[in-house]
């Protein structure tokens, strides 16, 4: 590369989704199978008459998206498998098989590999998965991990993020913004360990944050749930870049506008606790703080009582005409234009 | 990671092979829709009734598998879709989707992975893959590339490794060595250009060994002319290591030994000039040298006829049961061991 080269755009000032949208500008699917390409949780594939082939892979890398000074690497692991689980359910999938790419500097040992490859191994057998291949490789940039998962569902079932209505609820499963306030909270003890030998992390009352950052889960629950309901959502994403991000998209592609509501909104009192200790914002944190892997998606509003019966499951607002825009409305009547502040990882 | 751990294992004591044998050890295939896993260029995946699903995934990182200093960036997106296509044809089978996930780090601009791109695009189009998915985002240092194929093939129709015979015989398409000593004329104009201005590298009379190294192609010719002949080839690889590397491979997976003959591996006589030239062994070169991904096959002795008519098809040497062991065989008659010395990525 030459570095005198003329009029060089810098990828922060397009982000991670305006590269995307640039990279796979007028992509073609030429081929029968390519049911979905870009633009969703996972890629639509046609390769059976009864099913729907569905594929995901996400990018990891030390440094940017996890630090091992507080990430156990089986826990690495099984969150590695667990991000791309959770984008086969958010197309209402079942996830059935990964391929694991390594990339490993030299200061791991092959113990350590194996203490990752647990973390994978396990959260295949949880949640059924087959772990069928992968590359292998030494790396000069310290731990990358590339992970694919492939997954079905029934043909013509895959529940894409274009199909929400005026008037369909928007519901989320769990709560939001505890992965974040343990990302804060990790952080704050690894600044507090600096230097110090022996030092003993303080997570007493903060348990759950710790796990919601270090270990999450997929919704497989919602998925059969909904399923066993009767509930066919009208659009789904897994909450990984925020609340407001994925809202967004949803709105975008389904072009729509929308209403959620400030009391509405899940919110663990640790979470709570933890952003009044730190003097944050709860509603942003909930708002923006991502890693959540919740699902976020779109009823009928026929589908109300059910889906209100759901546990776990709760209406924070509704779909609008595209024209009355995307905000949330706060406790006090006040609507706040909703923006993507999620953790935006090409800055 | 504490760094006083007792016992702990250097990677580079396993090398790739080792620590992958280690990691996929005794790993379950529980679900239906998984034929094959671990172990071959593809797994092979039942989800139709007519066709089997075939995926295979590549890792590739800046420092240890290219360097930007002589490779165009629009030849390395060629190249990092055309590995992955050619493990698929290499499975007897025809690659349909790419998901590419990059790793961007802050000294590359938007036009400089708009040329990366460029060249995935071109790839696809060349050989009808659609680009379907993937995931972008920051990189601490240097480019990382993650590409997974999924391509599909006649059900039950998959080209394995482990099916070669006594007596069948291996044949090889094209020629070996010449991407290899590509790499050695590339690395010898870096350092002539070291420090120098307006530096031109020569190339003359060997544009072949550098097309080979920076432009590869997969030899879908190759799997096509097989069909059209009607041969079944009884097992398949595709020569990324080196020839040596995946002869091994597949006498391992099949439980047979090989006699390949020195005097029939075919080599381009600019390769040769260029081993001349660098005081290297041709013959090693030829069958370590790695990155040809010119396809290795068997095929049954009642073949031998048919597949000598296919262009650019050469058969080497013949299967033997395991207790002969894999050797080649010199233009003087003697027998030398053969060694997977080809290119190990984690040393």
């Amino acid at each position: 590369m030459d570095d005198n080269e003329p009029k060089l755009t810098e990828i922060s000032q397009l982000g991670e989704f305006g590269l995307v949208d640039r990279l796979t500008k007028e992509l073609p699917l030429t081929h029968e199978s390519s049911v979905k390409g870009v633009g969703d949780d996972a890629a639509i594939l046609h390769y059976a008459d009864d099913k729907d082939v569905l594929v995901t892979t996400d990018l990891l890398l030390e440094g940017v998206h996890f630090d091992l000074t507080y990430v156990p690497l089986k826990h690495l692991g099984y969150k590695s498998a667990i991000v791309n689980f959770s984008d086969i359910y958010a197309m209402g999938g079942t996830p059935r098989q990964i391929t694991v790419s390594l990339g490993i500097s030299r200061r791991f040992a092959v113990e350590h590999i194996d203490e990752l490859y647990a973390g994978i191994r396990h959260a295949c057998g949880v949640y059924g998965v087959d772990l069928v291949g992968g590359d292998t490789t030494s790396s000069r940039q310290g731990l990358v991990i590339s992970i694919t998962c492939i997954g079905d569902v029934a043909k013509g079932g895959a529940v894409r993020r274009d199909g929400a209505k005026d008037t369909d609820l928007i519901c989320v499963s769990g709560d939001l913004g505890a992965a974040y306030m343990g990302l804060q909270l990790l952080e704050r003890e690894k600044v507090a360990s600096a230097g110090q030998k022996d030092f003993q992390p303080d997570f007493h009352g903060k348990e759950y944050l710790v796990e919601r950052q270090l270990k999450p889960e997929a919704r497989r629950d919602i998925v059969e749930a909904l399923r066993e309901a009767g509930i066919v959502p009208t659009s789904m994403m897994d909450v990984s870049d925020g609340l407001s991000s994925e809202l967004l998209h949803i709105c975008k592609a389904s072009s729509t506008g929308c209403r959620v509501y400030e009391d509405r909104i899940p919110i663990d009192y640790q979470t709570a606790i933890m952003a009044e200790e730190l003097g944050m914002n709860l509603v942003t944190a909930a708002l923006n703080g991502g890693e959540d892997y919740e699902l976020l998606f779109t009823v009928p509003l026929t589908a109300h009582e059910k889906v209100e019966k759901i546990p776990g499951v709760k209406v924070i607002g509704h779909i609008t005409k595209p024209d009355l825009g995307c905000y949330m409305v706060t406790r006090d009547g006040n609507e706040i234009l909703l923006r993507a502040q999620g953790w935006n990882p090409l800055q």
